[in-house]
């Protein structure tokens, strides 16, 4: 049979890559350029209405930079491709051997702070751009999302959803994991249940109703099944005549000692029914009924419901998080930062562009608590400045070698509610959020501004 | 080593699913309902500016009902999750065996058109639900805003460029694909080259560039290992100055008897400057010398550029076009149409709600010429309805039996190619395109009213 998802192998991840990663590392090799070079991965801006970033992607990216191997399978085809024996020589030889630091999943970051760094020989640190930027790009922006859903849930639980349109199978996976970190109680994904351990959940569809020729019918077979932790989907012909039945057969299962778990909304006015629903469920004596909701959801439009005193309990969350929808993709960059001189020495980049400076050098980056020791500033300095506060990115990868132990990932969950519950709750607004400090170090604003000068007059004055 | 793909397996596709698809399956297991439904995939309407969809995703849709198997692990696991044995021990036996008819990859649809309609007992045509949407979402999206670019591209050529911010490994993959079908050149993902046999392209980044500390010089390195095919990045610094110096070495590559592939625009003004850049070019007689640009492009910019005058003869096309980010996702749904009986006749299903009506019974699509052999519109109709037209659905699976050879990822990109040739003209409008007619037949139309009628009367005034 056709395989259809037998390319997705670990070891084939290191051609999953631009091809100008490849040409790239081709020139360096040709030109002998071996020399370490640093890289940062870091997050231009933020997105409308963001004004944080909980980071996720970490454990991907370092497990890939430990697979990258070139097989003969790979070689062969970038022969086809018009690389040079001598290249491909090297590449079958390949292992990635540099440095890395990095912010551990479930921190809070925000634009321009270094969230992976790289140093290795510049062909390794090179390659490895595509790779990382898919990762923290993919589970950043759900991870930041999610947060935002939860944030907006006021403790009510949401669960992830949207599997039916995320954007493949691999997002399908890291949308429940990420959704998990930030804070979500569970997913509708049995294989990420299975993977990763998050609880799942579900329901049943209208199908399932539509199946039977009377609804009521349907909600008995149901309860059949699962007597105690059924819960009915009560809008396929009427909210209020399907709440009716379900109490019905909540009724039934009483009589059975069971009890029904709950209903489910999933169109129409979600506050205005869930509170006609409540009404009708607690004038019989259910109120252990719990009312679950779901329907084109998202942070905004739970907002709005518990403004509107929507008696929901629980959220199913899908489509809008699982894409990030109203804003689909981060500005996830990977730059150059320093490289080695012929002596020896290590000299600072920095692009000079009007509205995409880079920051120059090896950083760290050091956060600031209040009193209250809540986050107050972080500064971005050179990684071998003394400067107060709490260094974020550690050393995760040495000479090749992970040294990083991956915590859980109710280790990361618990991680990100701790930062979470740190970050003032002015900046967790869904808009118009405060920016939050972020500070160039003495020495690095020195730097940048050096740099600025010299580029100016070398580069672009006197071009050749 | 721990390992990070290692789910990504077709037979775990079985999992990749729903929870309450199972919970459902389970129920009607438990029910002893074990007869033939029908089950629509369709999209219920057009995203905004969208005036047709690419139709895409089908032969993964079709190698995953192939491969449905639930293996030990996944029985250990599902049974922690509280399903009982006999059902699992039904899973133990699962295969599916149904017929499932659909419309080929690379077809033009409309919305409430089925794009894949299964039948099967309901336990097989219920399970199915997650994957088939998920697949057909992402890659009919991607193929209907890639084929808004390349129409926009007006015959230059367009190169998917997105991976580093596709949603995910799965999704990287497949933008490629689908854009390729949808008329782009190529990509720049070297594994989907690998896989799925598209041309490869890529440049050089900026990193490239500021690891030299002259610009002359990273281009001179770059040339000396891609002397007939280079395409050098010249706006790191400064676009002028630096397609000044692109020209000093294409001459020198003239001297060895090689010549410059390009040059890259990738920021600014890219109208105004390919504009400057063209004519410093032609003035030095480097009128082979071509222009490729990029940077945040979609539909809408590329038709802005060209309609200025820009002088670009290639454009990369990445994030914007690789998640579809004016709207990363389609209203794709998964509808029951029709049950078996008690007596084995089949009652047609219909869903009835204010804005969400689904269209009863076994469909075919039927599809209309124009005397110029163009597309003129569509009838919906009952499957067994004698209509005039091209019949769009195909049988695929009979019987649980792939019965379908797949094209070629060529001949389906040539399909489309001709299919979009067929759209009249109209319909391609990147905004305020008209809506191209598509109608319900005779029958179908008499259905929906007769069952209209029904269910209003039976379900919501009687109630229980």
């Amino acid at each position: 049979m056709k395989s259809f998802l037998g390319y997705l192998k670990e070891e084939n991840m290191s051609l999953f890559t631009d091809f100008y990663e490849l040409t790239m590392c081709a020139s360096y090799f040709d030109n002998k350029n071996f020399e370490p070079a640093t890289f940062d991965l870091f997050i231009r801006r933020l997105p409308e209405n963001r004004s944080y970033f909980l980071f996720a992607g970490l454990e991907d990216a370092l497990l890939y930079l430990q697979s990258i191997k070139f097989t003969d399978e790979h070689l062969a085809f970038l022969k086809k491709q018009g690389f040079k024996e001598d290249f491909l020589d090297y590449l079958r030889g390949f292992r990635f051997t540099g440095n890395v630091w990095a912010v551990p999943e479930g921190a809070i970051a925000f634009p321009n702070e270094p969230l992976i760094r790289v140093t290795a020989p510049i062909i390794e640190a090179q390659l490895a751009e595509t790779f990382l930027l898919n990762s923290v790009n993919l589970q950043t922006m759900i991870a930041t999302k999610a947060s935002r859903v939860v944030h907006a849930a006021k403790g009510k639980s949401v669960i992830e959803f949207g599997l039916r349109r995320e954007q493949g199978i691999d997002a399908g996976m890291k949308v429940a994991r990420s959704s998990y970190i930030a804070g979500c109680q569970g997913t509708s994904n049995v294989l990420a249940g299975q993977t990763y351990g998050i609880p799942v959940f579900g329901t049943m569809a209208h199908s399932f109703i539509m199946s039977y020729s009377k609804e009521i019918d349907a909600f008995r077979a149901f309860a059949k099944t699962f007597p105690n932790k059924s819960t009915l989907l009560i809008d396929t012909y009427d909210d209020i005549s399907g709440v009716e039945k379900a109490a019905v057969v909540a009724k039934e299962l009483e009589a059975k000692g069971f009890r029904l778990g709950g209903v489910r909304l999933d169109s129409g006015d979600l506050a205005q029914t869930s509170k006609k629903v409540r009404k009708i469920l607690d004038d019989q004596d259910l109120a252990y009924v719990k009312i679950f909701a779901s329907g084109d959801l998202d942070e905004f439009k739970i907002e709005e419901l518990l403004s509107k005193g929507a008696r929901i309990d629980s959220f199913g969350v899908g489509t809008k998080m699982g894409t990030s929808a109203d804003r689909p993709y981060l500005d996830v960059i990977y730059k150059l930062c320093e490289t080695m001189t012929a002596d020896g020495g290590f000299s600072p980049i920095m692009k000079l562009s009007k509205d995409k400076i880079t920051l120059p050098g090896r950083k760290q980056v050091y956060r600031f608590m209040d009193a209250a020791e809540n986050f107050e500033k972080d500064t971005i300095a050179l990684a071998d400045e003394k400067v107060e506060g709490e260094p974020l990115l550690v050393k995760v990868i040495e000479k090749g070698r992970l040294i990083y132990k991956f915590p859980s990932l109710g280790d990361i969950r618990a991680t990100a509610t701790e930062n979470l519950s740190k970050l003032p709750e002015e900046y967790k607004a869904l808009t118009g959020a405060p920016v939050y400090p972020v500070e160039l170090s003495r020495n690095l604003l020195n730097l940048v501004k050096t740099l600025k000068r010299q580029l100016t007059i070398t580069e672009i004055n006197h071009g050749f």
